[in-house]
């Protein structure tokens, strides 16, 4: 099991997350399984589960599943992943409105309007019971999603051993899980404009520089030097090691990232096909055939904040809404358009229409391949190993 | 001078276009300078001039004095840059709707308004004098951004032995190059959304994908293979050799790009900055404070196409009109827009304030270093070497 080699950063990373090959699958809510995590983690690799749409008692479940499956001589290791958004302030006249710009479309599918939305799930930083579990359950790596918890609970995290990460979009969030995190963290996943599925950005609503995920980790890890050797540009130089998400879909694409100074990568995109994935076959179909897949669109309409899907129904559908005459549609807020969101899913669904799944999906998504999960693992070992010029044998 | 180990691709690249590396210094039309091009070219790489905002008088001039300053032996290539855009129709009232709005702006500074905006230049596919400067000067290399030059115009140049490049922002326009530049096109430029100045975009009204160059670029070359070694996935896999441009701002940055399989790589904001550029001192100070560049925007206020600018006046006066009940503001076609964008740009400047400046910088501007055009060049290229592992000596 020779590896290519490696960069201090990425060497301290694999002993830190106890894992043999740099690669994250990344937590997907409602797309990875503990079967998914499992297999990615017993291969070499690390496997998560995406826990931030569940309760705390589905939470638990997914987490003892998890462990169940992992082979300890392995390492055991996976992460956890949950969601750190803004209580959501529920306002019943938004919904009302919401549910009213949908109306045609779950009568077209004879399916029955919600009378009201709901906030399908808790944030993080408003869950004490899922705080709870992981103080129960200790899983080795916990990442978050849209923000960082408050200092107290990150204290609390770090108590039971568990090793940190936090999702960043930009130099700003990078600094500010630097500051508020008083060094407790320890990756920033470094998540680029191309990545699929929900954007991390921590202020849905304010301004986005939309940084794509090469230029986003090389101005984290300022790797500019002028003649005499010292760094220049930016100089945010962040100290915590970075972990590249988004568009990564081939060993080369590893290399690359590696190569930049970051100390691990994390792909989603070229998971979800994998049978161990929970994504239903609509999703499957719409991944595999590149004519559907080459168009991705970021948008709010899903689910309240900004995610990527491949383009379908949902995304036709704010491409209508702005068409008519330039009006701002003020949505419910995350996660209470996603309540919506959900039950329009269901009931296409249950008329054969797939097309308003939350077909979360990066830009690499014509890259995906039909593999099972181990295999993709090994793949994208072996073309690291390749493109580095070693024989894969 | 020895190279690190180059793909076939690359090889063929610096052969037809008779440079010594694979670096080509992007176009930049009101940046890049005779003096500019010819510098990196003589220094073995590429160099450029963007002429598309020149009539044939001034583009002839630009062309002869650029060759002026050519060594032969160096091989005394250059590029010259076109915009192939769509006829600008010219309508009155949205030109005076669109004044109307500038106006305070313009009286900030006491400048005086124009009366009405006028086309300031043409489109190259409407410009016969300015083929028949091409075709008088024969330029070594020829590129155009925003569309494809008429079939008999590719044949006329290719007979005076000009190269041929043109850009593409996404998979259909790439697949729109080779089939209706029926095989003249010798290159592709893939340029990524986070590139600086005009986006090439052939319809600047259409859907934006977006995509970043290292995605783009993936996607364009099709790297993946399944376990047997067939490609996978888009399967586009266009024939025409790739030139990697957005972003790149380091030789690391290069040897990603030419490891990805892109023949080249263009990089126009690494160079904007050289004493050889003609940008003004409100640029330069921006470019260089990583507190003002590290933000930019894609906006289509300045000029009327979409094009990424440091975040300065103009950009904020997007946001501005956006906040103003979600109107939607029709701009007058590019580049009419340029032509008001230019004299609120000049009223404000001759009062000191810079900020209405195009100030087209790519999303890695941060990076941006004060060396001159030469230094830059061998800069890139140690930095290249030193990422392949060989020694700069």
């Amino acid at each position: 099991m020779t590896l290519p080699p490696l960069s201090s950063a990425s060497k301290r990373a694999l002993s830190k997350l106890g894992i043999t090959y740099p690669i994250i699958q990344a937590p997907m809510a409602g797309t990875s399984t503990p079967l998914l995590a499992s297999t990615i983690s017993n291969a070499g690799g690390l496997g998560s589960i995406g826990l931030g749409a569940s309760n705390s008692t589905a939470a638990k479940k997914m987490i003892l599943d998890t462990r169940k499956l992992l082979d300890p001589n392995k390492g055991g290791k996976f992460n956890v992943n949950f969601f750190v958004h803004s209580t959501p302030q529920f306002d019943p006249s938004s919904n009302l409105k919401w549910l009213e710009k949908l109306k045609p479309h779950f009568e077209r599918y004879g399916g029955t309007i919600p009378e009201e939305l709901k906030v399908i799930y808790k944030s993080f930083k408003d869950d004490d019971d899922m705080l709870n579990v992981l103080l129960e359950t200790k899983p080795p790596i916990i990442s978050f999603h849209f923000g960082i918890p408050p200092i107290h609970v990150l204290r609390q995290l770090k108590d039971i051993g568990s090793v940190l990460m936090v999702t960043a979009t930009s130099i700003e969030e990078a600094q500010k899980i630097e500051k508020e995190g008083e060094g407790l963290v320890d990756f920033i996943v470094a998540q680029g404009y191309e990545a699929g599925g929900h954007r991390g950005i921590f202020d849905p609503n304010g301004p986005d520089e939309k940084l794509p995920t090469f230029v986003l980790c090389s101005l984290l890890l300022s790797t500019n030097t002028n003649n005499n050797g010292a760094q220049v540009g930016v100089g945010v130089g962040v100290k915590t090691p970075i972990i590249a998400a988004g568009g990564i879909m081939n060993g080369r694409h590893i290399k690359t990232y590696l190569d930049l100074g970051c100390a691990a990568v994390q792909l989603g995109t070229a998971f979800i096909g994998c049978p161990e994935s929970s994504v239903d076959q609509g999703f499957r179909e719409a991944l595999f055939n590149p004519d559907k897949s080459r168009c991705t669109m970021m948008t709010k309409y899903i689910s309240g904040r900004p995610a990527r899907s491949i383009c379908n129904k949902f995304t036709d559908l704010e491409k209508e809404i702005q068409l008519e005459g330039g009006e701002v549609v003020e949505l419910p807020e995350y996660p209470i358009t996603y309540d919506a969101g959900k039950a329009l899913h269901a009931a296409a669904k249950a008329q054969g229409e797939y097309g308003y799944g939350a077909q979360w999906a990066g830009q690499g998504a014509p890259l995906a391949r039909k593999l099972d999960a181990k295999e993709m693992l090994e793949t994208l070992v072996r073309e690291w190993k390749e493109a580095e010029g070693m024989s894969s044998a």
